[in-house]
């Protein structure tokens, strides 16, 4: 199940250590100028190696566009890319075509398939991710033209953990550091703890938030394609993530209704809310309020340190892994977290107007 | 979009004050006692004015089978049942024709389609999750035969908070008290709490935990259907829920892998892990251990207390609801987290069990 | 999988002798006037016992709707509905328990599933085609709104056929005899044919034309999603259709390019064909002519008369049928042809309006 | 929607005069064996420039495979790949750019995609079946281990047609002429007929006949995944495909019940039927006896002689193609119904299976 969305429908391939990845983006809307330098500012954002705080792996990855654009603009035929794998050391991984890596997805793989690519973790593996992002981009043209934007930012690293709400930091900073934290402080704490991590051989965990303005009230498809629902979905087919949470989330729990209601108003007419805790979804659909929400990553489960585990015949050993890897997840998942938004909203976008048959 | 799951395919239909709700469960496996006992005490376990600390609109919610049931057993057609609104008391809602209650789906199915049916909220009331334990239930029948469990229980209401692990309770407790905590102190506490909310005609929140044992490794379809994600939706699309978290979930955040990782050994030759983490799901399949997972509910958004809103001409006006309604819906939401849970499973065995074509 | 459609999606449900038959209509328009009165006139064109020449089975087919409609006009949310299975006899079908009628689905359900409703067919009777004239009556209502017709007529019975096209015709003649056949000369024939087919205790084929005027150009998802492949999987969906063609069908294989091509012309400005040999359909794509398509009938399989067959365990033995039964399905066949043509094209009115997200 | 089939499930990409066209096929089992000289063989069929009597574009159609396969066996993971469009002439499309060929489906991608990639029929091209072609071999591959083959051939030229039921020919013969027809004599006067048309600067159609063999009964998931409605779907979705038709088809709508019911009687035990009237498919499910259908393909609407169209403004013109072209489409044709019928056979085993999840 490589595909993901119900109009705007996103099939994904390719494995971390084969030739190519790529994906597929169907049901995409004519007439959309594809802005190419955009899409590769997008990869750039997400690519291996980009820093000092990322893999090493050194990726350029570089969209090729196969279909389903003619003289700069799409046709409404699926949209084809690929992206060559140009940086394997596959031969790190030979130590791990018989073992298990610990909390890695390479047993679960081996019992569901029988069979499993054990390169870097074959089709498991976060480069898969990249695909995402080229998608994601395609969707950002679109929803610009509907005058939606998806910012994300880094808002945790381990204990380090941003204490405010969303607007009250720039976003445009986030783009200004490593760590894609838009508070410049915190960002070099960040980066400090996961150099330090790095250091150990270890990896950390951390939280991305994000942001989208400009959505119009009307978007989700209740009961069982709620906006939320779509969204926690897209979240949690992202490599390491545990938790999906929007408006005030998991704090939701521990209050009352009387200080959570967003309490309607009139301004100069037009119907807002006073807050803003529902994170602009209301019964699965969006309110006319910004969405956001935030999203948990567990520590990379890679450790450059040796770890015990098993062999697949149960014979028990241990790993000491090579290859390379991001110590910490999170500053290249904020693209990916603002790819996935970006496709979920669009389709959402179809799916409203596909209901609005009548209405000219 | 009232359809649920690939294969076994849940179709849900109804408003709270119309003349029925109901479902169609397509895709049901052939040959499955059909257990209505079990049925019905699944259905009371979710229905109204059951205790005390909770909304005493007064639902037998007895349902009626009408479809893919022949001499007691499913015959592999799709199983439709309805179950009869008898309690209704529309008038409670003639205030809110013209109005919008905050925090509520009332606005947003406005906007959206343009119509809206008042009474109790229409489509958007929770009423609907009546069909989902039932169809639940029967979800359950079938997974008892393969050897998997779902149960639910109360972790947090408000700030009372379960602060130990599921393995550390008692879940055969759940059901010894009306607030369905493990844990017969925190029950009482939390008891109390929801008693005293409702008394200043408040509402407060809470959070399900729900377990599930037995389930093979090797479901989940990635890299989109994965069944974290499969689950995460399917928490998503009940009402009131804000965030869902599996394993160790948010906390996974703050943390380092050396620390996290689930050491796989070997016991007896059979592949284990020392921990778990992960939650049963490594990579987006299951990996043989207890899947667990936290749902965060916000409280109910109608208070019997006065609000400031406005109608729909963006007139500002007060509101006080009448109607009946759950100060806390954690307790009845258990049975729901585990109908979706059920459901999810179920499918999922069915989508592992396609691509084993070749192995009889 | 009894749900047919993309974004108008009807689910179905319900044994030809078990309490009620019914169906659910998701992601039907809000807004539209439910005129209940249309729905029934086009549940008495598929009634059985509603002339000489169909099955006496008398059911009244009386509609409930349960759900999606708010003071007579749709909301948005599933409508739902139940017609009661009334006129059962099961009786009549106690002796075919443990044997499997020739050219029935009996042998088919009862290898698939390993279990098997019986009576009057269970799930695969055709007494199901009534929830889709209720459903398609639906769509009708909302096509009209948007200058969309939909009408089949008899065009075969037997040997008997219409020999001109539909445009020499007129189809406001078509309810005027019982066989459902513009041309009253040959309806008097078809009417003989059928009733001389019933005295042997026989039954016998025929073919349904269907014509859509007044649909857009621009209708249908190439490459798999063509309108012209999605007319043809929901007719073949019907019980009893053994062929499907549009435009010229199989006669285009006999012909040549030069004599079938439809040239372009200026008509006024704008663009037109001067035949319309494609029967409205380029590339899957409607053009903006008429659509018309034509779905062969095999002879009802349940005959009168004594027809050798086994048991379940194998065992040679005869069935002589009871039950009551059509000597030729394809008068009623006539509303429920037009029924999931009207799904059809509703459905990809949506579609088609979804990708216009820009274009308001 | 350039996606095909449930748990299988094909995507196809790219245009006639791009970069590439190629596909993602998901769903595909694990562990199957890719034989890459039989995908090799089956382009083959498909290829342009074959034979004297089909188009003299020169693609080697070569294809790349980029993922889901390890080791020589599939993964699970989706099997993308991709084939280079080398032999492009679209200078010779230039005068296309702003008419409509007749009968083509340039007039309604413009209509309702507002661009038209016009280089070859860009999306709309023939040229995308090779993909098909492709995705077939490797569903045939599987479908083998199953015991099941698919064999088409060429039964109708114009109107030349075959007079015989499939089993009274040796389709081991098929690929001995270039018509792919089994009956030797014929296949010349075909070959002879094609070549005059091509002389005439003509087109001219033809039928396509397929056989499934080894198919056990089961497959087909009533109501509206009937394995029949699933083959039409797949076969209306070729270009230039008019009808479908399986078992006795057209014919049986002239027909009595008592002369085509198919008699069950015991075979040594085993029950069987005395004539396959149903082509193999009775209520929509698989019955255990050989499938066959009938295919009719309209001819090729680029004709080699001048015709009058139109321009986008709606003047008049008229259009003399350049281009290399089919005068007969249907011999190229037999490899992609053959293709899509084995896409279709092997998604309904996995569908099949999935509903026997508690039979081991």
């Amino acid at each position: 199940m490589n595909s993901f969305g119900q109009l705007l429908r996103f099939t994904s391939f390719g494995e971390s250590h084969g030739t190519a990845i790529g994906g597929v983006l169907d049901g995409f809307p004519s007439g959309v100028h594809i802005d190419e330098g955009f899409v590769k500012s997008e990869m750039r954002r997400r690519r291996p190696g980009q820093s000092a705080i990322t893999t090493q792996r050194n990726e350029q990855d570089e969209v090729h566009f196969l279909s389903g654009i003619f003289e700069g603009r799409s046709t409404g035929a699926p949209i084809a890319f690929v992206i060559v794998n140009s940086n394997n050391r596959s031969a790190d991984y030979d130590n791990m075509r018989d073992l298990f890596r610990p909390s890695h997805a390479d047993f679960v793989y081996e019992t569901k398939y029988g069979i499993r690519d054990h390169r870097g973790g074959g089709r498991s593996s976060a480069r898969e991710t990249a695909v995402r992002v080229c998608a994601g981009a395609l969707a950002k043209l679109a929803l610009k033209q509907l005058g939606i934007t998806v910012d994300a930012y880094t808002s945790q690293v381990g204990a380090l953990a941003l204490d405010k709400d969303y607007r009250l930091y720039d976003l445009a900073q986030t783009e200004s550091n490593a760590v894609r934290c838009p508070d410049g402080a915190m960002a070099v704490e960040m980066e400090n703890l996961i150099k330090e991590t790095k250091r150990k051989g270890d990896t950390v965990g951390g939280v991305v938030t994000c942001v989208a303005k400009g959505v119009p009230a009307g978007l989700g498809e209740p009961l069982y394609g709620k906006l939320s629902a779509s969204l926690a979905a897209a979240m949690l087919s992202i490599n390491a993530v545990k938790g999906f949470e929007y408006g005030n989330g998991f704090d939701a729990a521990s209050g009352f209704g009387s200080q959570q209601n967003d309490i309607f108003y009139s301004n100069c007419g037009r119907i807002a809310t006073q807050t803003n805790n529902s994170g602009g979804i209301q019964g699965g659909i969006s309110n006319g309020n910004d969405i956001y929400f935030r999203v948990a990553f567990k520590p990379v489960a890679t450790l450059l340190m040796e770890q015990p585990t098993v062999t697949r015949d149960g014979t028990e050993t241990t790993l000491l892994a090579k290859g390379r890897h991001d110590p910490c997840v999170v500053p290249r998942a904020v693209p990916v977290v603002e790819a996935m938004a970006a496709l979920v909203l669009l389709d959402h976008c179809m799916l409203d107007r596909a209901g609005k048959v009548f209405r000219v």
